[in-house]
């Protein structure tokens, strides 16, 4: 046995996320598994551990995976296959051989993800359309970073979390959240160990409404103490958010 | 009567060019004519001049087109109504009343046409596969920057023109060419006083025949001075091209 780790990109607008659901057609580990089963000439027993699952309509520029493979030394050829016979929003970039113990959930320590605002007044951008959330009022960015400071470091992030039935901790640790600004454009980067289930489309909700002046920058801290989903924002569009990079 | 400048942008993926055919439903001009009627309450007798006629597929972000309406003083109202009413793959960036006179087409005195391309060993890049070219082998940039001073002044394009019946001048003037390169990515900028039908693609085609070593730099002499389109290379796929600026 042989363990690949491989690094994938997808434009995630014809999906319904990462994690294969019954039917695996319109998922992107049900593509890739179905890829990799013909590769193997398996009959669908070879699945693959994705680091995120991200939810329908989310973009990945680096998402990471593992597959446990029969043979060795074949990290080229299986990614020239995958590309060959994925659908062209799907892009294998890259293939690597790594130790047997490499899991692309448990091993990761950490994630990268970038939500896409284009904030211009006249409408729109064509081109960036599928990729990043339009709001038409100016935001006060300034406001935005401020708000930014109350995530930083451990919280209970249980108000910015869709999932209510989710047992286990909601305790994460954000390390950065950088916002830019080229023009119209905005790019909210988020840095932290782990993510809950719409944990940054909420808090990217929350923050366009702090940018609105809808809420102050300080009640940030009474949304996290309150631990209740209907304290913070709406969940921002998932066509804004894109998975930049996970770290091992 | 009042004269509108419209400042323009589209995704020309969807859509069968520029100019209007019999059938208004697929071309972009089409497209903004039909809403400027509803907004004149108009039979459908409201034309638009654009400055430049896009071909099918390929892509704008400042094409230029002037309309005469009954009243002035409603820039603003108009492209509002525009962007409300247009597909979102197109988008109205700027209304302007400007003086009678005025038309896109034939007070233009120059354009820029920017052709994109992902020269990546791996794979095209999922987010710019509608909007640039996809070259697996890797092009000699040094060699297309040699091709292109050739190209520079005025020449006969006629190898450089797909329409064998046009009977007027095929000379015009190339001012310059840029190509940059950033990473994987290459851009390749052509400004002149006008293009002929097919024109950039075709000379994009040919240099990237120089790039993957198919044909010299110096060839290009010999291609202009054969004044035949068979002596170019091929027509470079119309989904990299972007109108990017007209000048007046």
């Amino acid at each position: 046995m042989a363990n690949y780790r491989l690094t994938i990109a997808y434009d995630g607008s014809r999906y319904n996320g990462w994690q294969k659901q019954g039917n695996t057609d319109k998922t992107i580990q049900g593509k890739i598994e179905a890829v990799i089963n013909a590769y193997e000439g398996a009959d669908g027993s070879i699945e693959i551990n994705g680091a995120g699952r991200t939810d329908a309509g989310v973009h990945a520029k680096g998402q990471i995976a593992n597959v446990q493979l029969s043979k060795s030394g074949c990290a080229n050829r299986l990614r020239e296959y995958l590309n060959e016979y994925l659908p062209e929003d799907i892009r294998i970039l890259q293939v690597e051989e790594v130790a047997e113990r490499f899991h692309a959930r448990l091993s990761a320590k950490g994630k990268h993800y970038r939500y896409s605002i284009c904030n211009s007044p006249v409408s729109a951008d064509v081109f960036g359309r599928k990729y990043e959330e339009y709001i038409k009022d100016k935001l006060d960015v300034d406001r935005m970073r401020e708000a930014t400071e109350y995530f930083l470091g451990e919280h209970d992030f249980s108000s910015f979390c869709s999932n209510k039935h989710m047992k286990k901790s909601k305790v994460r640790t954000i390390t950065k959240i950088d916002i830019s600004v080229l023009g119209d454009k905005l790019e909210i980067d988020f840095y932290g160990d782990g993510f809950l289930y719409n944990m940054v489309r909420i808090m990217t909700g929350t923050l366009i409404e702090v940018g609105l002046g809808k809420r102050n920058p300080s009640d940030m801290r009474g949304i996290l103490e309150a631990k209740d989903r209907q304290a913070a924002g709406a969940t921002a569009a998932a066509k804004g958010l894109c998975l930049m990079e996970v770290y091992y």
